[in-house]
């Protein structure tokens, strides 16, 4: 039987975003290793941008396109034959506006290619070092302390990314600050008899100094009120805004108390989610994290009287996103995020971009600087964008007005922004419209660094409800390092994670105090009661040895991808670290028995010289995690410079480096009073 | 300053076995970054083997040489300069018996190269597949049933590596058997008023079939007294020593007890070990692992009446060790084994080899055929030498003193003998020798595979002792994949580990039913929900895919090093295994956004394609140590044919595969009466 199939016009159908016909492997002809069909692209449209990890060629027949693979593009006519590695994300344009553009495709899969392409792209990641970062965790709201829902989050995986990026030498600039304008704070208030500014004030107070005791230290953690930047500059951002007609002006009707005489809007309002119909309070929500107009709620109640609120007819400025929409999806192709994160990016373009509100009425907030608007106050979250800029301002040590913060939001930096999944659309959406319509030429976050919820035994830890265990007091009784560590092993990444007390203390019992500290004093006894406390010298090398080696320098590299911004994970820092002490110590335990033979002195150097370069190794890996504990680590092995240095190379502690007298690195067992003290 | 050093023969001393001149750098001239000397080797003379992490150059400069490297030899002469790779082991030969050989060496550390070296190195020995491998485990003294102390050493491990060698395509065979002629078995018959050939064979039996209910298979388990190979093999490899003058007689004293009318040897006598004053019985010391003649332990008794026993001279056969030497040193240069095993054997020639007593006066035990000692009785551990290759002839089918055995015991195969470190000396010593004074043509162990002594709550399994929890009762409550599973986990491989019921329980339930079981179950749910059961097909790809495939195959190329005999730790594979199935529960919970998503359709189906790959993978990387659930989550994952099918590519499972209905994977909660049980 011959087999021959006719291009067919009637049998194209759509994929790919263009018209296919589908060749082999077809019902008759089912052993082809590989796939083909016919492509259509009408004149002027495109394929859709994708990727697949089949390699593919493309055999122009007819008709002129611009191909782009991975962002190189080309034009291509007929008898072209273009080669799309596996992964590659490729486009194919008919540049023609009259004639259609016809190819042959063939992909097939090939598993070794794949393998190949894979470890190619994953090491060009992670060879890849930003020259300059500019490092944000999103303002908490001054109504509370920090608790460690907060800290294991964004300040402390700012800190961390801060750290190590600076043990790698890129110039980085961490900033955070304290969202003093949100209503919870002026809720607070009137809860405690106290003015908003009295609450931001002392609460503010407080979680700069939890922040310190945490370790975790921002280049500037930005006051709002007591700025000589971030007034003047949100002022200035929304000028530029308004006088640019970025802004529209709308008679809407907003929610009002009676009762209570208010506007109701955020902390002032609850009720159920219009999108996920969760129960939410005005203007966003925290589990689905996108944002509503406080009238679409379903069920809405003023937060202070409990009555339903009735509608009154304001004239309001609103930011209307959906003028970005092109930009925001071209944006979005080159952010890094998780899947979270970008479902909700695609979700809001998918449903529409909503009209935001920027202007309220309300007594606590920054004034809106234009007359017709004067008896308004600016929304927080508008606030927050240009915020962050003149936080970057403030850090560099620049004018209120000046532009020295442009240094890190342009092409030559990378933004990498620190925020909870439920300040998603702030960060993925709002902001990086509003730098859009401020000035096009702003580079905004590079990657979203997210976290999920972290629960207490269970259930959200929550400021306003009071269910949380805080940070101040914990960091009280127990060393910051030990709580870093904790809240990095049980960090809520990709999914929600649960704390509780007694997790916390069998994991730091198991893991510092037992294996740790106990691998550290024998290597540290080793060097000096077999070699009078000066590191050996390697001599002859075992394959045990080599394979030990081999597993440091594997380690090493997979702990740095693990502090890199796109697969961020103290989470897996911290287990890498643990199988680093447990591999080191089961290594002692197994060399140990070279010292009783004057036969294999060479190799029971090389040995412990290996060990020592463990501990090293270790103090380094650990240093952006307990900044304390590696310092202290990195003395007992008899280095006298502070800081620590890194290297990629693994190398030696010199030998004849003599070691501490006597180790200090500990890990105190924890205090007995801890479970009472927070049960 | 001109620094001129000349060459001085004053300045000569001696290193690395021949006479060095230490040039550079030295307390003047401190900065070169290499070191240099020069070496002067006398006539005939050689330089020691060794290697290091340094490069090297040799510059011939007087003399004639032969260099090796690597076990690669070539001539030398003055003028050549010779390029030494770090780690490689080198040894420079002055081949003239008259004039001195004279070279210049420059030797400089460079951690990149040797990196370099060490992924090279590691790479050709993670590739090198044997062809044919014969695996041996101790056969055990059936003196009572196998308690977990034996089932986690050798039967379990060489289980294990055999499963995986079958797995990888090897043609493996794997022999055991039970040592009837122990003194031991005597000794039990003895306490409970048996004959020693009713105890052999009670507990033999009992042995056989707490083997099956662990699923460990040997291919043969030798019965020496049942098997027509074994008595005859044994006797014709005795007389083969016997009339070569392999043996020797010598006229020394045994020890005797008056009282019980008794030469006293192995079992029937206790003291302390001459060599490391340990308890130790007759002939060999558990805890150091070397040999003793008897008469020279500490402060000998009987193990019956307790008495002091005299001293009666006897003519025995013995067969002297030190004859071997130059070939066992040799012969050690080769083999893989651990730190402990290397001074084992480092410490055996140091202090001079023994001659080794072949026959006692015993009523137990295989005759010795010759007429001068027909009244004595062959060593059992002389026994077992020849038993391994009659249990490989037995096993092969091949009549009882032919040569099929030799398939396994020569150049083109490979043998890896499991056994505990307290069998050590057997194995390594005793036993190559009387292969090389029987036939050197032999090949003996390529890999010396053992283990250290598992403890439980605290101190040694032992079965005479009685302090041991039974593999048979823990088997008929306990899946035997789940005590493989935790077996596996805790392993005595380099160092004793303890177990404790409470340990058992608490890990099981947290890996194993919590933790593998949890998201296997999901992984499943999710292919029936979301895709009727059928595999998808995989479409495009986010960063996270790429990130998680590489993973695998990763943690694909590290788990099959955990299973070859150089490395060989079902401890790490566990841990590994435990640490993908987390890794891959993290994937779902990150993935499991897309599901709601219209626009990420075709992620979300590599999302799911990838972590059905994952518990494909998981399935073919945990068979080894658990093969029954292996082949449940095989079927459970649409696979018709068993057994499974080895992978490098780590191909996806077919799209459209069927899924079954039910998942059928699951691990039982545990038995709530097995700590009362076992307690």
């Amino acid at each position: 039987m011959l087999a021959i199939q006719k291009l067919d016009p009637t049998k194209f159908v759509p994929a790919f975003g263009i018209l296919c016909q589908y060749l082999y492997p077809n019902k008759d002809i089912t052993t082809t290793p590989f796939g083909s069909m016919w492509c259509l692209i009408e004149p002027g449209k495109s394929s859709a941008a994708h990727n697949h990890h089949e390699g593919e060629i493309f055999i122009i027949v007819q008709g002129n396109g611009v191909i782009n693979v991975n962002d190189e593009s080309s034009a291509v006519e007929p008898g072209d034959v273009i080669y799309l590695p596996p992964l590659s994300t490729h486009v194919l344009q008919n540049i023609s506006s009259t004639d259609i553009l016809r190819f042959l495709s063939v992909y097939w899969e090939d598993m070794p290619l794949l393998q190949e392409q894979i470890i190619q792209q994953s090491a060009r990641e992670r060879a890849m070092l930003p020259e300059r970062v500019l490092v944000t965790a999103t303002p908490p709201t001054p109504n509370g302390d920090l608790h460690l829902g907060h800290l294991s989050g964004p300040y402390l995986g700012a800190d961390i990314y801060t750290r190590y990026l600076r043990l790698r030498g890129v110039d980085v600039c961490y900033i955070s600050g304290v969202d003093d304008h949100q209503s919870y704070v002026e809720l607070k208030g009137q809860q405690v008899s106290l003015t908003p500014q009295q609450v931001a004030d002392q609460f503010g107070d407080a979680m700069v100094q939890t922040l310190e005791a945490a370790t975790i230290i921002p280049d500037l953690v930005a006051r709002p009120r007591a700025s000589r930047h971030h007034i003047p500059f949100v002022q200035h951002f929304f000028t530029t805004l308004y006088t640019n007609d970025k802004l529209v002006a709308k008679d809407v009707d907003q929610l009002y108390c009676a009762t209570c005489s208010m506007y109701l809007f955020e902390a002032h309002v609850v009720g159920r989610c219009p999108h996920c119909n969760a129960g939410a309070a005005g203007n966003a929500c925290e589990d689905c994290g996108r944002p509503n107009d406080c009238i679409d709620l379903v069920d809405p109640r003023c937060r202070y009287c409990g009555g339903t609120p009735e509608r009154r007819s304001t004239r309001r400025l609103y930011f209307p996103l959906s003028q970005y929409r092109t930009e925001l999806e071209e944006y979005y192709q080159h952010v890094s995020m998780n899947a979270h994160m970008r479902i909700l990016c695609d979700k809001m373009l998918t449903d529409g971009l909503p009209d935001i509100a920027v202007t309220h009425y309300s007594s606590w907030g920054i004034p809106v600087p234009a007359p017709a608007f004067a008896d308004q106050r600016l929304y927080v979250w508008f606030e927050m964008a240009p915020g962050y800029l003149a936080a970057t301002q403030e850090a560099l040590g620049g004018s209120p007005l000046g532009d020295d913060w442009r240094l890190f939001w342009n092409d030559a930096s990378r933004t990498v922004q620190f925020f909870g999944f439920d300040n998603g659309y702030f960060h993925a959406v709002l902001f990086p419209a509003l730098f859009m319509a401020y000035d096009p030429s702003i580079k905004p976050a590079s990657c979203f660094a997210t976290n999920e919820f972290y629960r207490l035994d269970g259930a959200k830890f929550s400021t306003s409800r009071m269910h949380a265990i805080w940070g101040r007091p914990l960091l009280d009784m127990v060393p910051a390092d030990i709580v870093r560590f904790y809240l990095s092993y049980d960090r809520p990444e990709t999914q929600q994670t649960n704390f509780t007390l007694a997790d916390f203390q069998s994991v730091v019992e198991r893991e510092l105090v037992g294996s740790w500290q106990g691998w550290l004093h024998e290597m540290h006894q080793t060097v000096r009661e077999e070699f009078g406390g000066k590191v050996p010298e390697a001599g002859g090398w075992s394959d045990d040895h080599r394979r030990f080696y081999q597993y440091l320098k594997w380690t090493t590299d997979e702990i740095a991808a693990a502090y890199q911004d796109v697969a961020f994970s103290p989470q897996r820092a911290t287990r890498l670290l643990c199988e680093l002490v447990r591999t080191a110590r089961r290594f002692n335990r197994a060399e140990r028995h070279l010292r009783d033979s004057s036969t294999q002195h060479a190799r029971r150097r090389t040995a412990v010289a290996l060990e020592v370069l463990a501990a090293k190794t270790l103090a380094l890996l650990a240093s952006p995690i307990m900044p304390t504990f590696a310092q202290t680590l990195w003395a007992d092995l008899g280095y006298q410079a502070v800081p620590l240095v890194w290297e990629d190379t693994l190398s030696f502690v010199p030998s004849g480096q003599q070691v501490a007298e006597a180790m200090v690195t500990a890990f105190p067992d924890l205090d007995p009073a801890l479970l009472e003290r927070f049960a």
